[in-house]
């Protein structure tokens, strides 16, 4: 077997077989492949597609790359989730807790993040003290006592995708959806996890631009995962705009307190909800979805979800009273609100450009190596559907350094869109649901549908 | 400008700028582009294609990547030819010498073959003494005194071709009209001449299996050249047998001497015969085709043209002497018929396994850094259409190591295909004609009609 003819085969539209799949993997694991080859098989692959089987093989040879978790029998089923990314998206901080005071074990590996703001790691670290570099020993332990452990991800989870993601990034091959499955997947599968729950954003914040985009990446993520023996769903939902206000990572650890505290933006609330009913039935916990629901509202309200916050920042080192008073988690020295100069209803804001302005204010990194400040980004005051007057705070800046406010404002300026008419309804975050049975079209869906009924 | 968005925009499906291929010819060039990159590109060009613009910019800037020659304005027009290879292929042995006794310089630069047998370079050097190295100073010296010099290729025409094609190699991206093309086709840029006659063949023992294949290559190499200045023509010549009888170094040198002494095999020098009227018609030395066929006939039985040769093989340090006396070239040892086994006609003889034979035998080179034994190959006794009874001979091998005959032996038996039924015709062996005004079919055209129409 030899790389050019795999690669030949591949451009000219064939299927690989798992053994060549295997050879690839292994081969640019230890280096006996050229990257030269391996980004040539990258755009020829981006070209001319993977087929179900492939897909799956090659998340497999990539998972099995690298070191792997596993669980003891006890504890299982291990349910994980998973979100493709998005602005505000502190989903993780909420769902962790809730689903842990259900009943049902979290051992999440989780990633530092490039972009608007850090992933779920930097945020929790913006906990005072808190410890996401955990022994395996350690995280084991804290779910065995307390049900919940979120830490840092290996260096050696997946190393093959490690390499293909970096050639991806300087050949333009990014944006391959069996590749991105592949790359997302083989984590999680290395991850020692039974199930797991998929958040796929669509809108101008996410990868994926529209629902179908999402639905087709959500439907190549579901087979790679079923294909490889974990029970897997997805829940397509909104990164039209931010989801919830704040963007920051003290910032949404404040959001999520709130959330758990019964408070929090509905549409935040919503999206949480739907993620954790949909991890506690992976898990059976519930049997059906109005049990599921009615599970977490009730792990909220009692406190217990709370409860199992404080449990895992007690655990990973973290100071448990900055949870309980929240203006012990780092602040920004400066705050500043961006006002409406038009009076009518916001009809939208972008998200990407929001995202932009919370890294122009220092909250997310350019490259891998740059620091984050915990305390910065921005709070939206009105969200889509809400109407403004003139004068009106729009969003309120978080800042450290006067000179980055500017940009950001600006930024938030261009990000609005604020139209002289009539307060719409607010539109619901769930678009569908994803399983291997098919494609279940939810409120968002229906809405979406009805608005262009409308027009 | 970043050779990334250049990748994007290709993957896409876009055409490139003229300013973008010059940033991506300069950056391999300069190493500030990665072979990764430059693989990815690669890809990318071989699935999406170049349009007529983009390819003719692709070749003038890999042309100019590297030193050109340039030719005093008393020698000009410089009219040079190019094949695109094959087994037998020893045209330019006959051809030169012959249009440079018509009054047409030739100074020509040719390479070492990858292959079967070596290049014109290897094959002029199976006369005892003969020197491929000149200065530029004794190349332009000896075409302005004798009117004739072929030399090696110096490293430095064209270096990103070198660079690309490496890649191309090891990437599953050689067969790519586009690239082979202009790698071809900047070679050619840069060797000062001012038209170019092209010889592209079809047949197994070809590049390019099909007519229509080598009629689509020809056209882009022709739209290549009169887009950068060059008259250039090609002819579509068969190759779906070896060419004349003769394969292997030394053997083609007494093949084409024969030829110029008025001998010679019918198909070999139907396409010598071609070739050098087109170059004499590009040359302006000629009016009309018969006119040039005129002309070669006489440089032919006038023995000026034999005479030519000797004046290059003198001027290049060979011994003269050789090609009044054919045995003083280099002599195999070892001489075995392979004969026929049943009575028939040859139907076909494929030209690639008749090509590897002669490879086993060692005439032509595995890698780059092999030696070439130039007495050694094969002699076809028996061509398509012949009659053969069993025990006849169908090909002669010649051999140093007797340990290569069997496999040679076996490749021969492979290549022929003999049927019992009458003897038919000779095929013609020009194909068609394609210049920027169009694609004329022309004798072997007809004749494939012919038999098509029978069938």
């Amino acid at each position: 077997m030899n790389i050019v003819d795999i690669i030949i085969r591949k451009r000219n539209g064939e299927a690989l077989t798992p053994e060549e799949i295997h050879f690839f993997v292994e081969g640019v694991k230890n280096e006996t492949i050229a990257d030269y080859q391996t980004s040539a098989l990258l755009m020829a692959i981006f070209l001319r597609g993977m087929d179900e089987t492939e897909v799956a093989t090659l998340t497999r040879e990539m998972a099995l790359s690298g070191d792997s978790l596993s669980f003891p029998e006890r504890l299982r089923p291990i349910v994980d989730k998973h979100s493709s990314g998005g602005v505000g998206d502190k989903t993780s901080l909420v769902i962790a807790p809730v689903v842990a005071a259900c009943g049902l074990p979290i051992a999440k590996l989780s990633g530092r993040g490039l972009g608007h703001t850090g992933g779920t790691i930097d945020k929790l670290e913006s906990i005072p003290g808190f410890r996401t570099e955990l022994t395996e020993a350690e995280f084991i332990r804290n779910v065995e006592e307390d049900g919940i452990a979120i830490m840092g991800q290996s260096a050696d989870i997946a190393p093959v995708d490690k390499v293909l993601y970096a050639l991806r990034d300087v050949t333009g091959t990014v944006d391959s959806i069996p590749l991105i499955a592949a790359s997302i997947m083989s984590k999680k599968l290395a991850d020692g996890s039974d199930a797991i729950v998929l958040d796929v954003k669509y809108g101008s914040g996410a990868f994926m631009k529209t629902p179908e985009e999402a639905i087709e990446l959500a439907q190549v993520m579901v087979g790679i995962g079923e294909a490889n023996g974990k029970k897997t769903l997805a829940l397509i939902t909104d990164m039209t705009q931010p989801l919830g206000r704040a963007v920051g990572n003290a910032l949404e650890v404040r959001e999520a307190v709130e959330t758990l505290q019964g408070g929090g933006p509905e549409d935040f609330r919503a999206v949480c909800v739907a993620l954790a009913s949909a991890m506690l039935l992976a898990g059976e916990k519930a049997e059906s979805r109005e049990e599921a629901e009615a599970m977490v509202q009730e792990a909220v309200t009692s406190g217990r979800a709370l409860q199992k916050l404080k449990a895992m920042v007690q655990n990973q080192g973290g100071d448990v009273a900055a949870l309980d008073d929240l203006s012990k988690l780092p602040q920004a020295t400066l705050e500043q609100d961006v006002v409406a100069t038009q009076t009518g209803v916001v009809v939208a804001i972008d998200a990407e450009t929001i995202g932009k302005a919370s890294l122009a204010l220092g909250a997310g990194r350019r490259r891998k190596e740059d620091a984050i400040d915990p305390a910065v980004g921005l709070v939206l005051s009105k969200k889509v559907g809400d109407a403004v007057t003139a004068g009106d705070s729009l969003v309120t800046l978080y800042a450290n350094d006067p000179e980055r406010v500017e940009e950001a404002e600006g930024l938030v300026r261009e990000a609005y869109q604020i139209e002289a008419r009539e307060a719409t309804g607010k539109t619901a975050v769930v678009y569908a649901r994803v399983t291997q049975g098919g494609v279940e079209r939810l409120d968002a869906a229906k809405g979406a549908d009805d608005a262009a009924d409308e027009a």
